[in-house]
């Protein structure tokens, strides 16, 4: 070292002085940096405080408070940031007056109506660990262990989808070159990745044409001789494929929703029809969608028969498993995903039936080289050669979710899941019969697994429903009842159920119906639980003059 | 009620029981999903290993371990999900040994080389008390009060953009038609969005035509009389942005790079020459694209002469500020930033100089309905006419990140935001002025804001460089050396550098340049620690033979 700059690094203060620590706010930021490894610290106040928060707000079995959502209008109405740091206690204390009070006891057993949960109690833990480590996913000068946590975390849910050999994953589990999965913020997110890599392979380099991912996709439909590009699946896909159609230029026109039969699933017959019209087109089909799962009924489609389909019209296809996914799992229900491992890229979601927390989805690749159509690089990060994960991937920076992910499939096991999977279908079954039974109400379907569609009937219209004589007006009562039904459940807050819209239902309705539909993934929900939200609904009903 | 439906209320299990909790598997599980309100209970065990775990990660003073790659390809090489759930302590301490070690001290004073913080301390809590809560943004049916606190949030740096009246924001800060701004898990979704939102506002419905997002992109340009559409903005344009013009199917080079001066800011006749190019060949210019905060140097281009070249062409003007945004809370900074308020869309993160954890990206809107032009619906969720955040976004299901985003506006306030970008920028300055004043070193250009580039320079070449005389190979052998002593730095582990690639330097040096790469922002970092990091350079630079 030079003398220079020996005299440089021995002097501690070059041309400003460090900020005087006494000035009110440097004082009180300084603070909140720096306070998380003294005894009694600012950070373990704030746990406490919001420790018991979070106790209470575990603890509670009705689904959410009653307040009017114009009440909340109004306390959330304050545009101007404060000029100096609000007081922290009395911050948590508004926050937990004002927010906490009024959000949805997602973890409920009795808010049986959307595909959220209770979490496993090493969760929240492992939150706060993940959070305090603060890993920039995208690359490994800021995620070192962790990328490679992450690439054995999606290897081990891979293997479970496609089974492949153990040399396979020798090769690939730890390849920079290999894209087994994708973590993601989401499902929608998982989806449009997934359609991106088909268009991108099916459109690329070519003859001295670059390929799409260059050219933009007006001019690699030219080159290719295409007429224009599709995307195919049942109209009961989830609309992030409108947004991918939309986003991806192609339009939503070009997303073709082939009906389904009354149990959800595409038909097939349509299906088959539909993709050689669109070949007789010279369509391109970027891919043949299958779900699993659907939002609205979680019916899945025939897997085998559309991999057959897709295969023989050399085209993508894809599994939206986002749902159902985590039904491989069990011994006893896998059978209804079979075919899935014949698809070229599955999305499955962490924060649905993985029991992890919201911000977890995958999308995974039966080529571990397709990713590559989507690759990008940058010379401040993510260089080529490296195991940088953000080189292939439609996100930037991402949290460290692998973390939770990694400690899900590891804390919990294939048993573990297996099980989860199974009480939510036998309960969802046990729900089915309940209804079943109970004349108040309608059941619209034999449940396909852990979603289940039903509604009340007024009892003035219980007879021709049963004779399946009800008419069109009828049927728009029952509607307009069961929509005001749902909503003051809601509104009450003791226990949840959603709704959604359903035509072509197997019940002899050949109008469109507003149907209850209930979601049973909470371990929490007992058959109590079950009967009481049920229970709830009749005394509801009973006060409802429609 | 009917007697039946009473029967069935009271009877508590129908036709099947429910899961036996002494089967080991099963009571493991329901163990992990009900501990939470217990003393003593299964995860307050597990907070206290994992806390332990944070606080040492939290206190470590060096960047990272100096683990070879090679050991963490090994280590994290099984692709086998466990058949039973793993104890929780073993795996903790797996976790602990494996991957907490080695991972990145991105909060470390001395890890100055990424856009990556220490946290502030309500920071960990709230995330756990987020992940209790467990909302999911998308719907108000799963984030009641989250949703209009989200708005809320949103609307306060909304303000901070555009300092629009009070009868503004009180008109919009929660109508359900306009949408003021949309949380995203960070800048490249930010950016995504805010290009997509452009294309489809310039391509929407006309004539009985019914806009790009129905019929896509080539029908769209081809009603509207384009002969293509462009994305334009500059050299140092963010690789999402490539992301961006390949997914939209535009194709990459339909994004137009125009050079950037010796300031890292884009050439402004350039820029007006290529505008005027592409309106004479009847091309669609989708946006015009400012850079507020450059990924690799922090330079932010001339925000009021794009906006109004922007103008002028009636073309949509985007400022991606992900990095440097939260300089308009700085009094002594924030003229930087000028002209950011005629921008149409604005991208700000909030997990950079917001100093929040990874995850949180933000776009804004100029114009409260030009999201309309993405909106979406679902008959099972986000209904029209709702608060449903989801109804215009590009991801669905997401967490309730806006707790912490509420959080940090209010706890940290306008002075504290202000302190923070201050300290930032003054101790670039100090280390900017200790590189200038060491012979070891060479300054690349006077730093922006709180990025700074610099080089090493091997004792025999410092005659030359002094002089300003180097060749071609002199510099080749100084990037040689540059990318060696980074690599070496990363690896030892004590403190940590990145590195970029630069061309067009005001060094009178022509050819590219590896250039260390030192990012600011950590309010840990002392000026004690910048003479640290820049002495075990020194150090490093003494052992290196190249």
């Amino acid at each position: 070292m030079t003398s220079s700059s020996q005299e440089i690094l021995n002097k501690n203060s070059l041309f400003e002085s460090e900020p005087a620590l006494h000035d009110d706010v440097a004082g009180q930021i300084m603070q909140m940096f720096t306070s998380f490894n003294q005894v009694n610290s600012l950070e373990q106040q704030i746990d406490a405080i919001t420790e018991n928060i979070s106790q209470v707000f575990l603890s509670t079995i009705d689904s959410n408070s009653n307040i009017d959502l114009d009440f909340l209008l109004e306390k959330f109405s304050d545009s101007q940031i404060p000029i100096h740091p609000t007081n922290v206690e009395s911050y948590l204390q508004y926050i937990s007056n004002n927010v906490v009070a009024h959000s949805i006891h997602t973890s409920s057993p009795r808010f049986i109506g959307h595909m959220t949960s209770a979490l496993p109690s090493f969760v929240r833990p492992l939150a706060k660990l993940m959070t305090a480590m603060n890993q920039n996913a995208v690359k490994i000068e800021t995620a070192k262990a962790l990328s490679f946590c992450e690439r054995e975390a999606l290897a081990m849910l891979h293997r479970q989808i496609y089974s492949f050999s153990d040399g396979f994953y020798d090769q690939h589990i730890q390849n920079n070159l290999s894209t087994l999965g994708i973590l993601v913020s989401g499902g929608t997110v998982a989806n449009i990745t997934a359609l991106w890599c088909a268009r991108n392979a099916a459109l690329g380099p070519k003859d001295g044409f670059l390929g799409v991912e260059q050219e933009g996709l007006a001019a690699a439909l030219d080159v290719y001789g295409y007429t224009g590009a599709v995307i195919i699946g049942s109209d009961l896909m989830h609309y992030s494929f409108d947004k991918a159609a939309d986003l991806m230029g192609l339009g939503i026109h070009s997303l073709i929703r082939i009906p389904t039969d009354c149990h959800n699933r595409v038909n097939l017959q349509l299906l088959r029809q539909t993709v050689t019209e669109c070949r007789q087109q010279n369509l391109l089909i970027i891919a043949i969608v299958g779900v699993a799962g659907t939002t609205d009924s979680g019916g899945v489609d025939a897997l085998e028969e559309i991999a057959e389909i897709a295969q023989a019209a050399n085209t993508h296809f894809h599994v939206d498993a986002a749902w159902s996914g985590p039904l491989i799992f069990s011994e006893k229900y896998r059978y209804k995903l079979a075919g899935i491992e014949k698809a070229d890229s599955v999305t499955i979601d962490g924060h649905k039936q993985l029991y992890l927390p919201m911000g977890i989805g995958m999308v995974f690749f039966r080529d571990p080289y397709l990713a590559s159509a989507i690759e990008k690089q940058a010379s401040y990060t993510m260089r080529k050669g490296s195991f940088d994960l953000g080189k292939r991937a439609l996100e930037g920076s991402r949290p460290g979710m692998a973390l939770l992910l990694h400690a899900g499939l590891k804390l919990i096991g294939l048993k573990g899941y297996e099980f989860l999977i199974n009480e939510g279908i036998r309960k969802t079954q046990y729900m089915a019969a309940c209804i079943d039974a109970m004349p108040e109400f309608e059941l619209l379907a034999e449940p396909d697994t852990n979603l289940l569609l039903y509604r009340y009937i007024p009892e003035h219209l219980r007879e021709v429903v049963a004779k399946k004589q009800i008419t069109k007006i009828d049927n728009q009562i029952i509607n307009k009842f069961n929509e005001s039904l749902q909503k003051t459940q809601r509104q009450i807050g003791n226990s949840f159920i959603s709704r959604t819209i359903k035509k072509n239902l197997n019940s002899g309705n050949e109008f469109p119906v507003v149907a209850m539909r209930a979601v049973l993934a909470n371990p929490l929900t007992t058959e109590a639980d079950i009967l009481a939200v049920l229970h709830d609904q009749i005394q509801i009903a009973a006060k409802i003059t429609i």
